[in-house]
């Protein structure tokens, strides 16, 4: 997608220099515009342990690229496998929890192993993580494809009017390559030509939504407004949303959705006023063999100075400040689940499915 | 309540000099504790208007006060009565939509019509704001006393653990003269020896919760935690809440109660998963001629810039840092209405009552 009206994805091989990749530092979003050299795996694991990039699909992207730059620098050996499996560990400790980071990793240790010269490896370590990030930019293209007929058919229920979509976190593009998850529609929507507005959760503690997403909806020029959290509820009783779009951590097979702390209270607005409550996602985040998701999906607790702090923009640069009295703590879980009853439907690269066991295992074929 | 272990009420006549009213300068808090004196009815008229002073309570007792010290000036003359009303009308400009503001303007103005000299209205209208002070503590203090019980019933079916009750916004003493709606029956609570820890909203976007509720059960020296108010949904699916209890700013005849943004949603997931959801309020703040508060009670909007901007402490000093991208906008909607049927029961000075138009037209009695 744009910024400053240039095309971009969230990561790049540079230009004539394919030792080198570059992604953007979405740290300092929206206040900073910054483009970040990847050249050794050393960079790759500080960008993803420090969150210069964040998103399943993107930290996994960025996990291939970053064992192919570990591999440029091994020369013909008897233990040359055993060497890249030690590149894949030490890059897998930068977010244990990412499961995405762990496949990219797999895949490009599987793709590799049965090579034999170092460069062939080379080659293929930086073709698997090529086609990985193809790969992850189709999927939200087919995500997008497959969710704006849910947009185009309340468009036309209202004869055109503006269709308010309400989005929590940021599930854009900025966590994947392109499109994003819950965005893709959204953005496919505005390609078409169709009328809509976009309701951004601001999303405490990290303030995704109200850094994130509102700057990818600005960068697009797509009409949008930063709501504080607790605002939802009113805007859905007074008919100002139309259906609420949102992305998902992990999935279990019954349809219960993880997705970032504060969508079950969306979910749980949007079924008491009738607003269809679509989760948009790739396959890869479903786990077919979880049945109950609201119990057996592990919350993630983060660090309670999420909470007491906050940073913004003061004085030309980006300030923390603390909100809270010195003394009194705080909690900080990542992610709450949604119960599959209140979602109306998945919007998938595979297309649109009701949230019970049998269509969602359907989904495998 | 305390502050650094000395009790205080949120506005008070200063020691030995009847012509100055003291208050805590309430927007430092908690990073700075401030007293101000008030010393004419301009300096009233700013500390309602800057928000020195806020809630509902507190704001009609400074105003009594305030028209207490705008009349100290009045000499004997012909039109006494019209040159009150005159201080009257002005001060109520402060914050057209304070209902209690209003309310205590009207009672000392009718209070002291009847009197001759100025000196006795001058003596009454002391009097009046003495009064609607000792009013609005007792009335606190018998919502503590009714609410109480509620609290040591779960506790005795927990066989005495801790009691965890979820908080949004502040109704605390600092929005009362003393004792709080919504925190009467905890300080109740803490005080009978009984085990509570108390979840606090911060309450975006002002953060009333986290900047004034925190510091109010820090000063006490009770156990809470903050919260982002996205949290709660998933504390309460965990069997983390055992009961919420909120206050409110204006509750319709059916039992709909209007409260600061986000009330409703935590309502509905106290609804999902079966916690007792209460609401301490004054008998002042039920309008029994309206009977639909879903669709009649208006929702104040206010300034975009308190969801775009923040305000914290940083280098030993308050500091207001922007959130989002400078081209964004937000909408900021200051209260929504939870309706009747997800309010378990409202805890008032006259007893805990059920939220049906019956139960509550005898409150009346």
């Amino acid at each position: 997608m744009n910024i400053n009206g240039t095309h971009y994805h969230t990561i790049w091989v540079k230009e004539n220099d394919p030792k080198t990749i570059e992604i953007i530092d979405q740290r300092l979003l929206p206040f900073e515009f910054k483009i970040v050299e990847l050249k050794t795996i050393e960079d790759t694991f500080i960008a993803i342990k420090e969150m210069l990039v964040r998103g399943a699909p993107l930290i996994g992207v960025t996990a291939a690229y970053g064992m192919y730059l570990g591999m440029l620098s091994l020369k013909n050996s008897d233990d040359l496998n055993r060497k890249i499996k030690d590149l894949g560990k030490h890059l897998e400790s930068s977010r244990p929890t990412a499961v995405n980071l762990k496949y990219a990793i797999d895949l490009v240790i599987d793709k590799t192993k049965s090579l034999n010269t170092a460069q062939e490896k080379i080659d293929i370590a930086f073709e698997t993580a090529n086609q990985l990030k193809a790969d992850e930019i189709e999927n939200c293209r087919l995500i997008g494809e497959n969710g704006f007929p849910l947009i185009e058919k309340i468009s036309k229920a209202k004869k055109g009017e503006t269709v308010n979509i309400l989005t929590h976190c940021n599930a854009g593009w900025l966590a994947c390559v392109d499109y994003g998850t819950a965005t893709a529609p959204i953005y496919a929507a505005h390609e078409k030509g169709v009328k809509i507005h976009v309701w951004v959760d601001e999303t405490r503690p990290r303030n995704q939504g109200a850094r994130l997403t509102a700057f990818e909806l600005d960068q697009q020029g797509i009409p949008h407004t930063i709501i504080a959290d607790n605002t939802g509820g009113l805007l859905m009783q007074k008919g100002m949303v139309d259906m609420v779009i949102v992305g998902s951590d992990r999935t279990s097979s019954n349809g219960d959705v993880a997705n970032k702390i504060g969508t079950y209270l969306k979910a749980l607005a949007a079924h008491d006023n009738n607003i269809p409550f679509y989760v948009a996602l790739p396959l890869s985040t479903i786990d077919f063999e979880m049945n109950d998701g609201v119990n057996e999906i592990p919350i993630e607790q983060r660090d309670q100075d999420e909470v007491r702090f906050i940073e913004g923009w003061a004085n030309d640069q980006i300030m923390k400040v603390r909100l809270v009295p010195e003394n009194s703590k705080a909690v900080n879980y990542g992610f709450d689940v949604t119960p599959a009853k209140y979602v109306t439907a998945l919007i998938t690269e595979k297309g649109v499915c009701r949230t019970n066991k049998t269509e969602i295992e359907k989904l495998k074929q």
